[in-house]
């Protein structure tokens, strides 16, 4: 038995998210489809963390585990031969088998784009979220430090989800201008982990703030209420990407292929 | 009877181009629809230039003629409500009588995006060329001096077309890295006008030459017999963009909507 891992990049538009469901295509869905068809039995996949519907990714990871000797070379071919053009597969890699793409992701890293501009960008509909009111970047950048290092996220958390704690660790949070593309802003975020919405609603919350409808202070005032329900509506998910997800030394590759790949 | 220009940026993917047509919709083809829908009248829209199915525009120009008194701003904003999200129109803009969009077009600029990896990339297949060989940019860029200046382009026409004239000026030509997507190149080229399929034609020949199918001096050669059957076939329409039509003081605007939004 091999414990084999995915690098994978995708265009989460046409999808109703990662996770397998019976309403319709999922990127789980359709990888495990494809895992099945060429290795010959059924496949389960654990992604590092589920992406919701119209969420991207440009490096999500997942693990499977497969009696298949088939080499990987040949399995990441025949991948990329037979996955629809919104999914791809950058990388795959033996690793050792107590591996775990979900509980030993030391660091994940989303960033999440606002076109802000008074008229809509026809090129960027699927991949930003439009805000045409001018945002004040500085404002929005002052409500940062309230959101880096272990804090409880509750106000923050998906509506109506039940967890056993809302406390997150976020290392590092900034807000940019995307050179080359004009009116793009891009808010990165790594953290040790993000429940549900988390990027969405703190997104959501600092639009708020940009626009001017709160300021810092109020951003402040919502994190430590604790309490989903004086949190403004979370951003659309069109704009949310998930970059990078890091592992650490521990657990490198044994093998991977393409050897001419690299990230 | 007013003049009025339109600078509009699309998403070609769901068009069969701009040029109205029966079989299918069209850039043009739901623009004036739009514009019949707003000002009660048909309305003849031109453009500076006719793109192709699958190409983009960020600075696509038209202008039509109206017996409308309608303000801008409120045809500005009826526009944009009105069209689908894949179409925007970026300014509306009145003009001299006389002026042509087509006619007084003094610069074009197109670019074209190659995305230059083993494996395509999910978010980037809409709007590049996927050519996984690793490419020799420099080659690539030692041909741009050929097509520099007033030339016969004759062997960079469409294969079956019948044109007064096949020589056009081109201007400036340049491959770039694209800062901030790792392996996306971008060729920007502008020129007095473009024959139909001379940007991907070009585009055709220097990937070949880029794969080393092809040296420089056979580029030359290309160029040189004049004949669209020695050519290699044109780059495919997706990584292709209309980016900005220049016009000259000449024909400045007289009024235009909104005021706040500037290119």
């Amino acid at each position: 038995m091999r414990n084999l891992r995915l690098l994978i990049a995708y265009d989460g538009t046409n999808y109703l998210g990662w996770q397998r469901q019976k309403q319709g295509p999922t990127i789980q869905g359709i990888l495990e489809d494809t895992l099945r068809q060429i290795l010959g039995h059924k496949v389960k996949l654990r992604a590092a963390g589920r992406t919701d519907a119209g969420v991207h990714a440009l490096g999500q990871v997942a693990h499977f585990h497969t009696t298949s000797k088939r080499d990987l070379e040949t399995l990441f071919r025949a991948l990329n031969a037979l996955l629809p053009k919104d999914i791809a597969v950058l990388r795959v890699e033996e690793v050792d088998f107590k591996f775990h793409a979900q509980h030993h992701a030391l660091r994940k890293t989303y960033f999440y784009q606002i076109y802000n501009h008074p008229v809509r960008h026809p090129l960027l509909r699927l991949y930003s979220w439009w805000v045409p009111e001018p945002l004040d970047l500085e404002a929005m950048k002052a409500c940062l430090p309230h959101i880096i290092g272990e804090r409880d996220f509750a106000s923050f958390r998906k509506s109506g989800t039940d967890l056993k704690s809302t406390v997150r660790t976020v290392y590092e949070a900034a807000f940019k201008r995307v050179p080359g593309v004009a009116h793009l802003l891009r808010f990165e975020i790594t953290g040790r982990g993000f429940m549900r919405y988390m990027v969405r609603n703190i997104v959501g919350a600092l639009v708020e703030v940009g626009r001017g409808r709160l300021g810092p202070e109020d951003f402040l005032k919502i994190l430590e209420a604790r309490d989903r329900s004086v949190a403004p509506p979370p951003a659309p998910p069109q704009g949310l990407f998930l970059k990078e997800v890091y592992y650490g030394k521990k657990w490198r590759a044994k093998d991977y292929a393409p050897k001419g790949v690299k990230r």
